[in-house]
């Protein structure tokens, strides 16, 4: 099977949780800038945050999916468990907003970002697996220090946002903010493959 | 008419279905565990639930389409109906989990599951008289014990709602959880048509 | 320009509008069969009938768009401001709903079907004198005594709405349910052209 | 990579905005014409201009994305910052019609305009440096004066809102209406390049 259906579904499914985050956000009660400082102070951020994550995932799906001919029934399965956890981003994302990022939410919010990254890393096994030996997908990956690192840092926020002080709050936040930023920039070992090798299709 | 547009249109249309669910889920009361347990105890796992039926159709969907070159007047309502039936998916989710799986939502559920399966094997049926004898989905599908077999566990599920005995409700959402992991498995019979006879486009 | 985006863009379009509807229906208030039938008694009727509409204005929008293979500044706006009285669908389907088919949301409703079909003529219209004589959508259209009819037939039913009495409110209602009616059957006319002359591009 | 993923998911994206602020639209509280006047009087226009605005990005996303061969990871990210700031409309229209055109709402969604227009200018800018010299989109863009026009009205419009009184609101309101006005016609200068020299692909 061809990949484009699948790549459809996906960005039909990823354009949707990142434009309904917004309807989560209330509009101020009051007409004033304060009151639009109290109602979206913190969720405008919380949004943007999540807003950035699902544009991620969309990024390296695209780049990802470049190496990616055919696709089998665990390919497919493997991608909707991705968007499964991805489409929980709206939900986590207004409660950790609505509790003023409250010890719970927090950590909420990053077993959410775990399971994504999870489901990300089966979903490359699965692919990997099906393109047999000589994977494009494979060499592109390599050892995958990034991603590592990243399960690490998300698992380091969710240890941090265990004590539920104030301070081990923010610092839970800044490890998921800290994988974000060294995210934003898409994976240049699949570009420099496809430049190398010429896209598999 | 090739097939793109309506492909395109119901991947639309099932991507918005299986994102929507999770408006529906309410954001906890409080900030604690608790609050997170009950307010999404049982509607993670009835979005669960939904959100494989609606992956599970998708890639029904994708599978059959892969045998399809043209379609009718008669295919597109016969999907257009297959869509209206998943359509009503979060609001009986909805209702079934607001609930607590009382007995007249669990049947409603049911009930919406088994008019969906129907749609399916209409649609399945005018796309097999469109395509006339010889017809590679007519051979794909064989005699459907999988899909009639689906039909009778809807029935029964539906039957153990009618008590409303919690006991019988639970076997009820039994009946329907086993239909779904039955399903998880692709349809490897179109696959192996695929593989043995090429893509017919 | 080609007209795959625009395709695709109203696919999306229509894809929201087609499912967001089922949101405004509430979940009913109790468990039992009769809170089913009093939230959603009417509810789900109005939904069909919407429904079948944005149904029946992507199925024309499909067959209309096979005859199409450029399109200039003039068709997009043509097809957007389609796609602006499509979207209030939702709005006036829960209003007329929400009332119990009272008076004015039933020449709301109506006078919204009337608009999307004025905005329909539009676009054929610009659709034909961008593609100039000879055109194939022109031939296929010919003198379009269905779409005439449907128009008088939605001005007979917003004149049936104006006393508001309870028989001249179904009226206007069998009115529209009869348009409905008459275009589940997509246009033969655009079928019979492209197997005539096969698809222009 | 080619850009049809990046079309597809920024049409996904622009179809749910421009679709789901008719969600905001709250259905009238009572049946009468006078409540509908009251409920929707000035949402329809509000939700009218920034349909219109959504509509004229898609245009010229669409005009522009037709001198586009190549993405590069930055052309991703323009891509999804101009999203971002587009995504926010639904939420500055409904603050701007809750409180009926107040004085800070108003500047909110006036500076959402410019910040979305900035966002456009960086998008255009990051194509043509990746494009590289004898870049067609540089071409096509030639001095843009009509985009630097508008960022002038949109600086002027929130001036004009700043002292709050309900003539200079109504003034800021009149800039917005007016860019919109400008873009409805799409970039004919776009159009003449593809007619002179072809489409790049």
């Amino acid at each position: 099977m061809p990949t484009s259906r699948l790549e459809a579904f996906s960005d039909g499914v990823l354009a949707i949780i990142i434009t309904v985050m917004v309807l989560e956000l209330k509009a101020p009660e009051g007409s004033s800038f304060g009151a639009l400082l109290h109602a979206a102070g913190t969720g405008l951020l919380s949004y943007l945050l999540s807003f950035i994550y699902v544009g991620i995932y969309w990024n390296n799906h695209h780049h990802m999916f470049q190496l990616v001919n055919r696709v089998s029934g665990g390919v497919l399965w493997g991608n909707l468990s991705l968007l499964f956890f991805l489409s929980l981003f709206p939900y986590t994302t207004a409660w950790m907003d609505d509790t003023g990022y409250a010890r719970v939410p927090v950590l909420a919010y990053g077993t959410n970002l775990l399971l994504a990254a999870i489901a990300w890393f089966i979903l490359q096994a699965v692919i990997i697996r099906h393109q047999g030996s000589g994977s494009p997908l494979a060499k592109a990956v390599g050892r995958d220090n990034k991603g590592r690192l990243s399960l690490v840092l998300y698992v380091a926020g969710i240890c941090c946002g265990l004590p539920g002080e104030r301070f081990w709050t923010w610092l839970a936040l800044g490890c998921y903010v800290v994988v974000a930023l060294a995210w934003i920039i898409p994976d240049r070992r699949i570009d420099r493959i496809i430049r190398d090798h010429g896209a598999p299709d």
